[in-house]
């Protein structure tokens, strides 16, 4: 592992990175050997010297008049970003989106590996049509002696949001990503990370609404 | 329609407002009837001024002593989020994230209705197990004529996710919710919408890597 990425990021950045990588890996499927910050700015529409910040903070630097190896700046960014070898991850909650991010294998090709599920109702326990074992939720602290995770994706209902979260957390997960719409609390030290696919539709209902 | 919803709300409450939708519809299934900003303060670490101007917006007043009505509270900001109505929607893309989307029945209610798929590959099109039609990308105009959408779930990979939004948008699509790690480009008076799941890893990734 990388020194570097013991340097905690500033979130926006964190947040182009991702974006980075995508461009330079269409370009590495292209089949182009070098890109410069200026055409990287083009493309993605953010300024030429954020970029030239940003890919520094993960020690990567461009020549003048080539710019930046593709190959390189693409491994370095899916190093850097964790997506070059896999966490492994438990789903709490396995309603119809728990389900689905089961269901998603896509996941694997960032880095994330969904290796167990965790529900209360007895319909959905037992299942092994998702090619991960799904188990009651209190099985949980088993599971982790045998069957690891570091992660746990809650797709809970949001009433029972925090207190799932507390209990995976008990049972030794260090980073909730949190899918509900419900703003769990976590202890100091627990990585904490919301994605808000709830507060994305009110954008594009109210800004919808706004046109008409 | 409420007038209120043409203000167009600065994303941070509108961020906001689910949360308290979320905290305040778990309140109502416990038969509560009442709450105070002070109560919806201390359950989502928000400042209880920062929400009595939130609610403001939505033309929602507290009474003191009493607080806010938790059913009007919770008709209100399922109103003005636009999740008490259906928004129809196609899904662009239909591999494995396009495809749980697509099977996540919870969307639906938070007034989402996913009511075609549209894919390049043969493999998919024409498939009629997930509920909705899957149609060849080609056939985006003609689907709009007899069973439109408004807005394009865009779940492609990220090298043709800027030429599947042009295709939607030239379709009559009015808003992209973009999935894809791609920054996709609209004209302006389209509705854009980022679920940057690959950032909230990244973000993951790299704070559980700082721990150790």
């Amino acid at each position: 592992m990388n020194s570097l990425t013991n340097i905690l990021l500033p979130e926006p950045t964190l947040r182009r990175l991702p974006w980075y990588l995508a461009y330079v890996d269409i370009l590495r499927h292209k089949g182009v050997k070098h890109v410069s910050s200026t055409r990287i700015s083009k493309a993605l529409s953010v300024d030429a010297s954020q970029i030239a910040k940003d890919l520094s903070f993960l020690g990567v630097k461009g020549r003048t008049r080539i710019g930046y190896e593709v190959n390189d700046l693409s491994r370095a960014l899916g190093d850097f970003l964790g997506f070059s070898h896999q966490h492994r991850a438990y789903v709490i909650g396995c309603g119809s989106l728990g389900n689905a991010l089961i269901r998603d294998s896509g996941l694997s090709n960032y880095g994330l590996q969904i290796v167990a599920g965790f529900d209360i109702s007895p319909n959905v326990t037992g299942r092994d049509d998702l090619g991960v074992p799904i188990r009651d939720i209190n099985a949980i602290y088993e599971e982790m002696k045998h069957n690891p995770a570091e992660i746990a994706i809650l797709t809970v209902p949001p009433e029972v949001a925090q207190e799932s979260a507390d209990i995976a957390v008990g049972a030794g997960i260090k980073a909730i990503w949190n899918f509900t719409p419900y703003r769990v609390k976590v202890a100091e030290g627990v990585v904490m990370a919301n994605t808000s696919i709830y507060s994305h539709l009110a954008l594009i209902f109210t800004r919808l609404n706004s046109l008409q």
